[in-house]
């Protein structure tokens, strides 16, 4: 088979046309692009035979969050690299805290900008290196991207509850400038640096969402409805609240804590991530 | 609740354990990591009940591939953009062919590890272009993505039916330095023309897939079993060959196509991709 142009179908123009049924997903009206590629959006039905109405993710991500997890394990800091993760993310704590104050709604949304950056570094860096090393990754790619994802989940459902004004934008523009591309740096010199970082952070988020919790429960924070689409993420009840919301995503963040410190440690015994499956799949 | 030193629980000294069980994939020896952080290897079961041996993809993403899919649609490039795209792919085919002569075994390998740079890239940029805009994907990040992993699962293929030289592997890590960078940047400055490249480069490896058909079919080069890798990834007979596999990659690579003329096309429309759902799914 040649690609020769007579022989090829010849491809007509694209109409672009708006489909009249299907939920749109953020309130958005949903185009369709009638194309040449033949290309369809899948169709997705829930359990219960109604159509799926998230494009960004599918129901077999869905999950529940397994909110028995210990919040408290903590990673001691022995060595002088894991004492300059610590002392990192500590350092960062102070500005947080200063801008924030105590919007924890605010200050969930715009955190996750930042928390789904590691995952996604060290899934590509990974895809990368199996690709020129000819070696399987031991499911690490797919367990770091499944972490980047579900962060996105986390601000996806945080904005649902918190709009951003536009000077949160542009910080959250400059800090994912820097923080890609340090986070980049640091996974090229010392994914164990890289990882241990992650771990840290996560240990924070979770303290975060615990002081979010209570200023809920002294009725700082209204507890309003929880949003639609973490309803179906989380497979919460129909009448779950903010509360129940910031449960499951507590839960989520000691669950990155234990596989990035778990990285890192498979890292201190002078092995690769691949030598050690990846715990995929891990909620 | 804080993360007081006193308050936690020291974390024991972390014991390295060769699980005596479980079948190991690509022949290494499985280690199992035994962590303070309690992440488990998750113990996957194939339908019929026994373990599945693969870490790097799990049952749940293997298909069998559409081979009904036309091979031969091609998108005729009339933009000057179209045509720059047409042309960068096609001045790399000449090279490509006197790289590689008739070694189709290596050349499929050599290729996929650049074919599976094009979706990362994308998915990453689109990702951290979710999170920097409070904004839904449309589910292109995660169909970017398994792209670059179906690639990726080509390449584990092929790996074991080619070996690679020590020469083959310091190509590889040059062009992945080059081509990663170039394909960031080109993706970076339109997507529209990325996506274009892309296709164009899919139709390539029909072509070239076409071509590694004929030479097994005239018995130039031996019709091997098919890996094992590969028949549990594209749920082959147990009796496939070489032939079986070279036809559903080619398959893949014809939805490859699809997917990134496609994704181009939209582009063209003075849409962005979050406006039109992603082909999750599409094989
Ligand atoms: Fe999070
Ligand atoms: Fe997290
Ligand atoms: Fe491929
Ligand atoms: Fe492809």
């Amino acid at each position: 088979m040649t690609l020769d142009e007579k022989e090829v179908k010849e491809q007509p123009d694209i109409k672009e046309t708006v489909a009249g049924g299907g939920a749109a997903a953020g309130g958005e009206k949903e185009k369709e692009v009638v194309s040449y590629w033949g290309v369809q959006p899948s169709k997705v039905t829930k359990e219960d035979g109604t159509e799926w109405k998230w494009n960004c993710f599918r129901p077999w991500e869905t999950y529940q969050a397994d909110l028995s997890i210990d919040l408290k394990k903590h990673h001691v800091p022995k060595t002088f690299l894991d004492k300059f993760a610590y002392w990192t993310v500590k350092s960062l704590r102070l500005p947080t805290d200063i801008f924030f104050q105590r919007r924890y709604g605010c200050r969930a949304m715009m955190l996750e900008t930042v928390a789904a950056v590691p995952g996604m570094v060290g899934g590509m860096l990974l895809h990368c290196k199996s690709l020129r090393r000819f070696e399987h990754s031991g499911g690490w790619i797919k367990a770091l991207l499944e972490e980047a994802e579900n962060e996105r989940m986390h601000l996806m459902t945080f904005m649902e509850v918190a709009k951003p004004k536009w000077y949160e934008r542009a910080l959250v523009f400059t800090v994912q400038g820097i923080f890609f591309n340090a986070y980049f740096l640091a996974y090229l010199a010392s994914p164990k640096l890289a990882h241990r970082i992650t771990g840290y952070l996560e240990e924070e988020a979770i303290h975060s969402y615990t002081e979010f919790l209570k200023e809920l429960d002294k009725g700082n924070i209204e507890n309003v409805k929880a949003p639609a689409i973490a309803i179906d993420y989380w497979r919460l009840p129909a009448d779950s609240t903010l509360r129940d919301v910031v449960m499951v995503v507590r839960a989520d963040e000691a669950h990155h804590r234990d596989v990035n410190h778990f990285a890192s440690d498979i890292h201190y015994q002078g092995l690769e991530l691949k030598d050690s499956p990846a715990p995929i799949g891990y909620h």
